[in-house]
């Protein structure tokens, strides 16, 4: 292409600092440097750790920088050393890598990789490297992706190539939520047939979670949000059963331990409040019952007494669903084109990149 | 037997209340109602939780009590509807019941059981039933045992009947600290062939992890304890390394990842402290370790930043060693028999019902 090997100046949604607005800006994205991928995004969608980043974490060390890590997109050109991919490619990128050379990767027990920015400044959630400047100042890529921009470069064992037949503006939501939340239920949880379960927080991850309970046989979904709305909506996934805690005037996993007699199979917390963390563990059976932590915070501890675990219980957490992220988002790409799982039915509202500010503002009010 | 039907006056070490020394006293033993089995103990063991209700817990509704929990004797009758027992049996008592018909007992994933104490009044570790009373008080039944007693009434569905060719002196160790320490990491952890494990606390139940870990296969066994006499004692079962935290000026979860390159695979918590439970999964590998809850407390909380799970890793508890209590102590009695389980090696002391308060001290200052 004519781009390849220079500096492309685009549109891109700056976060300049915490706690405000995000700036539609002109920025320059490098050329891909060894190992690298520059990506046309196609598609991005706003999820909850983009605004935990702005607007809770608020880390000093973390701006400015571009936002989004939920997308999808078209690759530009491609730096030294790329093999696997060509301009042209429909891609995915990944928060998340997969190098398949380091001893995680080869490990089958866990999606962790070596190297990408998880390993090196987690807590800031975005490294030193970047390909953007904006006005003279370096800007920094958040989650290793920044997808709230119209161009992007990205290590090549964090993008996933997929069907070329597949359609960009849905299947960008596998990026994050969707996988997190149905991989959850799927790999972490491994919610077995016929079994109880319990969705806390019915946002995209947790409607993927209560996909994911679906699809592995669960007879009974009882989807938990404080919002009214989200009850049609969980149907929709596979909930059989909502429970508004407002409703209720006793501790929420007393009205689940009530409504299962003796607690849920499987909990999955998919807010990233603790305190909802803490109540979704004691909603699972004592004895078997099995929590996940879906959610992201780390703001808080979570505290419970001991015995909600001697009792017999297992808290589990995952990044990314348990997905090894290379190998898994093609085969939920695949899975959606074969119609195994819903990504339309997820979609709320289509945007413009000018238009960010407002896709925060829904999605902080629930309105999605 | 000529006591059979009778009361029975004999010897029990009562907790007339929280924090003072056990009174020898002379108790009377009622005999057994329906689906009730009396007991002649012949050996009995102190476990660290009689010293949580004793000194820790201090119940005030669960006193005055019998303590000692894990003991073995010699069925002398048998109450009416009992057919699973006559006089003479060998025996052990246990603190958890396995009545085989109740919905829990059933289920595979759990060794709970939905009659017993710890149902009912878990918390003050005592019911309200009873077959003792001394100086006209009723004295409550600890754990639903009480084996600090020459006689003791016990409900048939605590009560493992066993090889009648084992020594009860030895076995009696089977009836908690061994089963639970062992059964955590073969039934609980799951430990796999070759994998590298850390166990906290090298008291019974810690030196019976080790035993489980390296039953399981696990290459590399690292007994943590601030007692530096335990070194050579956790060798005897298995411990391939000793760490004492005392001799380290960082936390003893970074000396342990240190140590293994990143966390071992399976940590086990004996102590019963909820800094240290915190350290044990501290202690394990972010992407795939488990952590397991062994020791016993309920005044405090565990709390932990919600990212140690959501890196991965598992965190579990169990109670006995998730052995389904009647089932298991036999088998373990005859693993014990076929030489595949240590236990000669576990007793330190032996000492007379007279001599249970010097018991105790030893038992809290590690000297056992």
């Amino acid at each position: 292409m004519a781009t390849a090997g220079k500096v492309i100046k685009c549109k891109a949604a700056v976060a300049w600092e915490p706690n405000k607005p995000l700036v539609l800006e002109e920025i320059e994205v490098a050329p891909p440097q060894d190992n690298e991928v520059r990506i046309k995004i196609v598609a991005t969608s706003v999820c909850h750790s983009d605004l935990y980043h702005l607007l809770e974490s608020m880390h000093k060390d973390g701006f400015p920088t571009v936002l989004g890590h939920e997308a999808a997109g078209i690759v530009e050109s491609v730096g030294p050393g790329v093999t696997e991919f060509q301009p042209g490619d429909k891609v995915i990128p990944l928060f998340l890598s997969q190098c398949r050379e380091c001893q995680l990767c080869k490990n089958p027990k866990t999606n962790q990789c070596a190297i990408g920015w998880t390993r090196i400044r987690q807590e800031i959630m975005a490294a030193v490297e970047s390909r953007f400047t904006c006005k003279g100042k370096r800007v920094l890529q958040f989650m290793g992706t920044s997808t709230f921009s119209e161009y992007t470069v990205i290590h090549q064992t964090a993008v996933a190539k997929i069907d070329p037949d597949a359609p960009l503006d849905k299947v960008g939501l596998l990026g994050c939520g969707i996988c997190t939340g149905y991989g959850a239920a799927v790999n972490t949880a491994k919610v077995q047939p016929d079994s109880t379960c319990a969705v806390f927080g019915l946002g995209a991850v947790g409607l993927a979670a209560v996909m994911g309970c679906k699809s592995a046989g669960a007879k009974r979904i009882i989807g938990v949000d404080i919002n009214p709305e989200k009850a049609e909506k969980a149907k929709v996934f596979g909930a059989t059963d909502f429970v508004n805690p407002k409703d209720h005037n006793k501790p929420i996993n007393e009205v689940l331990f009530e409504m299962t007699n003796g607690g849920v199979d499987y909990s999955l917390e998919c807010v990233g409040k603790v305190d909802i963390m803490c109540s979704a563990l004691k909603s699972s059976a004592p004895g078997w019952g099995v929590s996940v932590i879906v959610g992201w915070t780390d703001m808080y501890d979570i505290a419970v007494r001991p015995v909600e675990l001697i009792s017999g219980r297992t808290w589990k957490g995952s990044l990314f669903g348990g997905f090894k992220s290379k190998d898994g988002v093609p085969e939920m790409v695949k899975a959606y084109m074969d119609k195994k799982v819903q990504l339309d039915e997820f979609i709320t509202h289509n945007m413009t990149l000018d238009q960010v500010n407002d896709a925060i503002e829904l999605m902080k009010h629930g309105k999605w």
